[in-house]
Parts: C-alpha cells; structure tokens; sequence
C-alpha cells in the first residue's frame, strides 16, 4: 500500500515521537499546577512549544490558544467570535461571509449560526477553484462581521489571495479567519502580513501527532469560549493541557520552520512528475484548480471514467481519496468539485493524491504504474 | 520530588506506551477515510478501543463518543443534552440540578446556561463532602430536565450514592448526567446499575495519555454536538479521530479492568499508613470527607497552620495540590473546601495527597517524614 494520503493525516516523524516520549512518562504533571516544580516543569515544555508555534506564524507566545485541532479551532474561531459579537451588542442583523468549499469544520458551525438567524452568504469558486478578492469584497455589508476563508483548500490545494482579503477587511473593520489547515508548517506563514484575527492549524498534517492543534487570536477581547471549565488558555478552551501533543505540535513546527522549503521543492517535483504521467495516458485526464497558485503537495486529478463505473473500486494498492476523509462518511460527491463545476459522476471519479516528506520517488513511480494499468478500459 | 498529585494526572503506563506507539508511525491514516485499507486499519485499533471501554463500562460499543477529555465530555453532556430539550420544543422553563462542589468543567457551562435563562440550583454538600439523595430529590421540580452529579469528588474522593439518583431520576424522565473522571478505570462502573445518560470519563486519570476522553452515551438522540464538522462519532463529536490518544485510553481501560481491584487494595494500605500518620502529628490534623464511602486513592488533609502561614511554602519535595489544579489559575481557596464549611485559612491549609498506581512504599514514608518535619512549629 503506497500512502499518497499526507491531506488527510501524515505520519509522525521520528524526532516529533522522540521528543514527545519524554512527556508521558516524565514530565506527566497537570501544567495548570505549577504550585509544584513537576506542574512547573511540564508548563515550562508547553510554552516552549507555544514560543516554537508562534515563531512560524510570527506572533505573541500569548496569541496561541492549543485545542484538540483543527476542526476545534474553526469553531472555536466561528461561534466564538460571533458570540462576542452578538454580547458587545449586536443581536440581530449579523452576516458572515465565506466560500461554499471551506471544510466542513469551517461549513458546519455557519450553518448552525444561519439555522440561528446569523445570515451566512456562501461564495462560490471560479472554475479555478479560487475565491476571489473582487467576490468577497462584493458580498461584503454593513452587518458583514466576520469573514473566514481558507487558506489553501484541502482537496484541490489552490491558494486565495488571503493578504488580499486581509487588507480590506482591516479597513472595514471585519473580523478575519482563516483555516490554514493545509498550509501551517509548510508555507512561510505570517499573520501580520495576512492580516487574520484567526488561524486555525493543527499538528497531524505537519507530521506532528493527531488530536492536537492550536488557534492564533489576535485580540482576546475579539473572542469568547466555547467550551467552559478551568482558566486555561486565556480563560479560551479549558481542559488540562495535553503536554505530550502540544509538545508534538511544537516540534513538528521547529521542524518544518528548517525544512520546508526543502521539502516543498523535493514534494513539488515528486508531483510534476506524477501530473505529466497521468496526463499522457488519456487526453481528458485534468488536474483540477489554478495551475501556479496551488501548494505543492495536493493533486486533484478527474479521470474520464465510462458512465456506471467508479474508478475507486480498482485501485487497491494506493491510499488515496476522493473528497475528503470527512466526506467519506455519507459517501457523498466532494462537496469542493461539485462547486468547481463537476458532476456528480466526474467528483466520484476525481482522486486526490497527497505528498509528504516520506514520500519516495519509487513510490510515485509505483503510482504512476498502477494507474496506468487499473485505468485500461474504464476510460471513454 | 516524590509524586502525591495522581488525583491530577498520572504518569503513563508503559503498556500503554507500548500500544499507542504503532498509531504515530504505522497507522497513521485518517480513520474517517475507510475507502483505502490503511484507514480502515486505523478504524478498527479504534473500533477495538471502544469495545475495551465500553467493557469497562459495561455498555454498547456506539454508546461511547471519543473527546479530546473530561472537560469537553462535560461541556458535551451539559450544553448538549439542553440543547437537545430546547430543540425538543422545552425552550423556557428550564431548570438543572447540580452540586456546588463539582470540577469546574462541570460548573461553567451550567453557569454560562444559567446566564442564558436556564435556572441551576446547585445543591451544598453535608459536613461528610457528599450530596445525599435526599437533597436532590427535595430539589427536583417539574421543569427539572437535567441533574448533574459527580461520582467521586476530585478534592475529598467521596463517593455520592449515584445509583441511588439514577434510580428516582429514571421513574421521574429526568436526564442524568455524571462525572466520573476520578472513578473510571478504578472502580467496577456499569452505566446500566448506575441508571446514568451520561457519563464523563478522561483517559490520563488512568495512566493513560492527556487530551483524550469520551462521554458515554445512553440515547444519541437525547443530546446534540456542540462542535460542528465532518461526521465522525454519530456526529456527535467532529473532527480527525486521535487515534494514538484513544488506543491508549483503550488499553489503560483494559488494564485497569484486570488491575484495579489490586491497585486500590495497594493503595489503600498506602493511604491507611499515611492518614494514621499524619493525625499522630497533631491531634487538630483531620482528614476530611466521608471516612468509608471515600475512593482509596485521595486524602485530603487539613493541618491547624498558624494564622498568617501557609503550609505549602514549606513543602518542596512533595508535588501535590491545595484544591484542584484548575483552582491554581486564581489562587482561590479550594471551593470544595469552602463549600464543606472551611475557613479560608483552613482551605489554603488542606492537602490533598493523591496516591498511584506507581506510587512506592519508600515515597509514603517520605513524603510522612517531610510533612512532620515541615509542620514542625508551623501548628498551633
């Protein structure tokens, strides 16, 4: 089974482990109890690894709020803003703008808070699966309160113009998240330069452990908790804090703050080389999204499969997906390409095939095989 | 540094290293995604994991819902389950019974419903530290549609008569939720005996890894997610399932459920020496809570200390708490304490001393010879 899943989860390294081990059965004290040197000791690890993730996003240490991931930090980012929001004062009358291909984690809670008379306006991509400066902009009210717009989108790995979005919405004074899920770790991310109030990421896609993930929030006045206990995290997400991911996380961004641009430049080439394979066995065969403004590990690739057949049911030594692992569920067409303009038939047989530091070139060579052959025949 | 804040968190047991090891860099995919072998790989090490909870428990496998731990289990429960009544058509009049004297996780959200129109009475423990059938059900009223109760309190350990709640609540139609963060994995739970809906459990309690827990179950359709996303866990709790964090809670439940009867009897002499200790001291030094009906793991001591002194700024070779390490944010007196009618100066003054799995003979004696020599001129 060859792994070209890295969208989706990424295997731990080795150094992100090694450096975890060490808190599970050492520096396994509750950090909030720093009444005691072994409470210090592990509260001591965790701002170490809140100074290594602020480092990549060039913030505060204490604009670093950890949750349990992602999917987390988008609601923690969505509902909770808007509950400051709807608490400083405005009831009624609030609009939210976003992109009809965000994550689910990002969809779900605006669909909550439009089910809660919150008007949510969705924007659609342009065939290049971006969301455009000049459409959010258009969609943009009096009431408009917060816009959040991922960075890259998980399926197709396009980009949106996020400094873009972020020099208007600070003029208008509209809260900003985005969902960088797909691109902390591996861009040269700063959120001064994007302009956010909000980003969300976590450490399972960077090759950091599962469960684990973290919110940057520009302003504490700007938010409030979802999820209530002990004062934890600035009073933002309770629970007792768990050392060994954060401590993960940590690591996994020290890493790839050295490394990313080598990684990118070996993934980006492992993908030139597997996009031009695939393309030269049919003609129809296309890779989905803005060709330049993608990131370098996501292929979303729609084969011309005859009518009544699903290519998946094939393809038995690759790990991949169609849509997202989310999507998996209700096995429904990704809800991204069905926006992008594709049918249901076309999303079914659109894979997306994601690189990752561990990726071999054998592999992509094995890929490239397999494909070649599962496909004889089911092509039109 | 000997280690006497086990009631906080516990050190990992190897075992359990041992068993979430593979899941950082072996299995490693997104569980969610089951359309490739190594997801459904994933899925079934977690599938596995519910089984050896849900055994421990002694209900159905897709009755437990994995959480990032205690705090969100409890903020599920509460927030949910009344969210779940009001979309049930109950959208005033509503009223919960809980305890004063519950963790804090327990306590916020109920105050955060209470600031939105739901009315909380949150009844007062007697001298002993436990809250009696009788209190609760003088407390019920017809708009009551929730009571929340702790197993065993995570300051004093004493057990509350939760199957004695369970039993008038079920006759009644009232749902019933518990915390039993302090109890599971160390005590024979059975959701079925103790009448509960719900109930909260947290996997680093029982030497297993921080960040991870679950809710059990009764009815899904007795309570609504309060975090929005893919639909993992009956779409009860989104986001990418932690697999190493619930493997490791599965196999901590599952050597807990061989284990603890050998455990707590290990303990329980450790604690017997301690106590018995401690009161020889001085004849004001009491131990607090009910003396029998009282988890064998947790002793809370409270020392006559001189006016103006504080105990714990003598102690530097013991890591314990004086309330739980939540109330260390504020550096509030123990509101358990208060709550069971001590002064501020006595709470300040108490110590719990929670002992482990891991905890040695060599370590009570210890920590019995630093406290005598640290009390020494420090009493009344």
């Amino acid at each position: 089974m060859i792994y070209m899943d890295n969208a989706a989860s990424t295997q731990c390294d080795e150094r992100v482990l090694a450096a975890m081990y060490p808190m599970f059965n050492s520096h396994f004290a509750n950090p909030s109890n720093t009444s005691h040197s072994m409470g210090e000791e592990a509260n001591g690890h965790v701002n170490e690894a809140r100074r290594l993730v602020a480092k990549n996003l060039n913030c505060l240490d204490s604009q670093i709020v950890w949750t349990s991931g992602a999917t987390e930090s988008n609601n923690l980012a969505i509902l909770g803003s808007i509950k400051a929001t709807q608490s400083a004062g405005a009831t009624r009358n609030i609009h939210v703008v976003t992109s009809s291909i965000e994550h689910k984690s990002v969809l779900s809670p605006l669909e909550a808070l439009a089910r809660s008379g919150v008007e949510v306006t969705f924007i659609n991509p342009n065939s290049d699966g971006q969301i455009t400066v000049a459409d959010i902009v258009a969609s943009i009210k009096d009431s408009t309160k917060l816009v959040s717009i991922m960075h890259a989108n998980n399926e197709t790995g396009v980009i949106s113009n996020i400094e873009g979005v972020g020099q208007i919405l600070k003029e208008r004074k509209i809260l900003f998240h985005t969902d960088a899920s797909q691109t902390f770790g591996k861009f040269n991310l700063d959120v001064r330069k994007l302009g956010v109030d909000f980003l969300s990421f976590s450490a399972h896609k960077i090759y950091g452990p599962k469960g684990v993930g973290g919110l940057f929030v520009k302003d504490e006045a700007k938010i409030q908790p979802i999820l209530h206990g002990g004062g934890q995290e600035l009073g933002l997400r309770p629970g007792t804090l768990n050392v060994p991911g954060i401590v993960g996380l940590g690591k996994a961004a020290e890493i790839s703050y050295v490394q990313r641009e080598t990684d990118a430049n070996r993934i980006y080439e492992f993908r030139k080389r597997l996009e031009a394979a695939l393309m030269s066995i049919h003609p129809a065969i296309t890779v989905n999204g803005h060709q330049l403004e993608r990131i370098p590990n996501i292929s979303s690739v729609s084969f011309p499969v005859k009518q009544g057949l699903r290519l998946t049911d094939y393809i038995n030594n690759i790990a991949l997906s169609t849509g997202s692992a989310c999507d998996n569920h209700d096995r429904a067409p990704s809800h991204v390409m069905i926006k992008m303009g594709k049918s249901v038939h076309s999303a079914r047989n659109t894979l997306r095939l994601s690189i990752g530091r561990f990726t071999t070139e054998d592999e992509i060579e094995s890929v490239i095989s397999e494909l070649k052959l599962v496909t004889r025949g089911l092509l039109t």
